[in-house]
């Protein structure tokens, strides 16, 4: 091994010592655990809960989100159902349907993972209200593992919108979850949003952080 | 930095290298994956199922272990039930339920993650059959991650039995599985066993392999 191999190794190693010392203090992120819920446009709104239907807030969510008291029942192609989903607010531009695997599984159907608002080719699901109901030809997605940020926590962690890092959560059921994405905005508290299935997989409890690793 | 640290920090990355080569090339495992199911004494079978009853065979599984024709339902301490919970024979020494954190949520209980076994102080739970009811004061748990290997197996991917590994998964979803305990015995058979949840929340379906990373 020559005086250049070895100089590249060292260079190598002291970037990865570097690495290395980086995982240790790794940036940390409170987590916000997702149970299934609804997004709904004013429209659909006013068939399933009445014409003139206004959501109801019942508790404050991150980015100017609410819970809102009204629930649906969605129905999957199998006909089967799950009860007492919740709708979130405000009102969009697009209804969407999150629910995990394990709920896609209690359907019967097949879910895609998917970012939020990127529905296309996603499951078709039934969702029926109090005053009515409304076919979605798509529209039901498994959300992607992600995590919300101002640009300064972006700063701060050294990622950028649209990176995807690891995130390593180190309790009794030790996991890494990788291909997180990074998703940077003003309006954004830091959060990392996981559904159900990857909570209870990972024993992440509520409040609990996890530590982004790259 | 003098000739023997630069000695040193060669030896330490080529060593990592051989590591990385390693992870890269890791020892492949099949999954199986573990909905929720009950083991039962012969005692509690005869009490849930009418005296002299024998488990039926349904279908065949790994380690001369099989699904029953027998379901049974389960009821936690909130007096919330989950039914069809399959019997798994053959009859043991003692009885345990295996349940996922998805599935404690919604009997409203606590389960700690436990090797199978190991109930000292788990979740109370009852069970009810079609012919009677048996009350365990402990014996439901969330069963930790573990593989099954036999002895040339482990030799080969270069572990042994009470080991922990990290297990990779590599898809859309990817996830490292930490703290995965290796159970080493001539009757096994190479699989992996994961619950229901770290199945959903890493995407892995039947017949899925992943790779021990270290």
């Amino acid at each position: 091994m020559d005086t250049k191999e070895i100089e590249l190794i060292t260079q190598s190693v002291i970037k990865a010592m570097g690495a290395s010392t980086y995982k240790e203090t790794g940036y940390m992120v409170p987590v916000g655990i997702s149970n299934r819920h609804i997004h709904l446009t004013q429209e659909a709104v006013e068939t399933l809960f009445g014409p003139g239907h206004q959501l109801t807030k019942k508790k404050e969510l991150m980015g100017g989100q609410f819970a809102c008291e009204e629930c649906v029942t969605i129905v999957g192609l199998k006909l089967r159902a799950i009860e007492n989903v919740r709708v979130l607010g405000p009102t969009r531009k697009a209804n969407q349907v999150e629910i995990s695997v394990t709920d896609a599984r209690k359907l019967g159907i097949t879910v895609p993972v998917r970012e939020s608002g990127d529905t296309a080719g996603s499951a078709p699901i039934a969702i029926v209200g109090p005053k009515g109901a409304i076919y979605l030809k798509e529209g039901c997605i498994v959300a992607a593992r992600h995590i919300h940020m101002s640009p300064s926590d972006a700063q701060a962690a050294g990622v950028k919108d649209g990176d995807y890092v690891g995130v390593k959560v180190d309790n009794e059921r030790g996991t890494i979850f990788n291909k997180v994405k990074i998703r940077v905005d003003d309006s954004f508290t830091l959060e990392m949003h996981i559904d159900t299935d990857e909570a209870n997989a990972s024993g992440i409890g509520p409040n609990n952080k996890v530590m982004i690793i790259k």
